[in-house]
């Protein structure tokens, strides 16, 4: 009986990578490494560190993900997609732009705050500026986010509704101001982050000179 | 003779830890180091490649900083120090609040782009956000730092040249443009940190709302 011959074999080297019993593995582990890679670095965080919070054995882990990176990959594309999804229907619900400026500057921060962790891997996960741990994919999905926040502000600054001299140095600005927010945003504490992007979208909007 | 054999001992053991034979060897470790930092994070260079980025032997660095924390120290602290005084000397030369503002971001990106390594391991050298690799006197030179934009900015308050909510968050959203700018301002490009600033510094005082 070949059939069952191949499972005695199959059998005999399951624990190596047999599935762990909890439920929504993936998600488990994506969430358990996230905030590790959060606290310490992509490079700071073992797989082992993961398999420990996550309460399973290394071998449980690499079940689901060969290597830390595979773990990072699928971590970003998740929290790329998903920030697209809730930030472009606030900003596609509003009407003029400034309330589209707003409704994204609201959203980025919502969502930041809901994905704290994920979201500071993605920002400040790795210590130092070499690039190459992002793939195309990622790249992709990033440059379609900030194309969102440009064609809000073009079309602000076609429509006279917006006094830009360059969209481009513009909506880096306002990435800049929401970006810096994984570094002194903290969700454990008083304000929420919504709060304090609309703080940032009224200087943004007004500035600092007086308004006769 | 026990200063001859004084000598012998010590010449023995010279070998470990003699000093290299290299102009200034303090800040061309410093300067090799902050590269290594800068493109691999803190974590992702070790003294060996500092080592070799120099030209020396491991022990010969050690003969200068007993550890790779040490040379991040000196690092900051050498940064922090320089970086006052060169902001700041342009800010006291400017006479109003929007000047002064003006002199301090330009001041803030020329400085960046003249130790543009350095400024990468200080706001990027560590992934993750635990903060416990600052010691208490950087981070007291960082706030000296950081208080010297909020007096000027609360001075253009009360003076009626800047409208202001709230000093700290302008103060915030100030350094958060400065900041990233380790993020994306290559120092090989054609557009200097300046010229960046300077855009930056156009947009935060005018805003986006057209002025009528």
């Amino acid at each position: 009986m070949p059939r069952q011959q191949s499972d005695q074999v199959k059998s005999a080297k399951a624990p190596v990578g047999r599935p762990p019993s909890m439920p929504a593995p993936r998600a488990t582990i994506l969430d358990a490494a996230a905030k590790l890679f959060a606290a310490h670095g992509f490079e700071g965080a073992s797989l082992n560190d993961v398999a420990r919070a996550v309460g399973v054995t290394k071998a449980a882990v690499y079940h689901y993900f060969p290597t830390k990176k595979d773990i990072f990959d699928e971590m970003m594309i998740d929290l790329l997609e998903r920030q697209y999804a809730a930030v472009s229907t606030e900003v596609n619900a509003a009407a003029t732009p400034p309330d589209r400026l707003k409704a994204f500057m609201r959203a980025q921060a919502e969502f930041l705050e809901g994905n704290h962790a994920a979201f500071v891997v993605m920002l400040h996960g790795f210590g130092g500026i070499e690039k190459n741990h992002w793939t195309e994919q990622q790249l992709a999905l990033r440059d379609r986010y900030e194309a969102l926040l440009r064609t809000l502000l073009a079309d602000g600054k076609a429509s006279g509704a917006f006094a830009i001299d360059d969209v481009a140095t513009a909506a880096r600005a306002i990435l800049s101001l929401m970006n810096w927010m994984v570094r002194w945003f903290r969700p454990e504490g008083k304000t929420r982050a919504v709060d304090f992007a609309l703080q940032y979208y009224a200087l943004v909007v007004s500035g600092l000179q007086p308004r006769s």
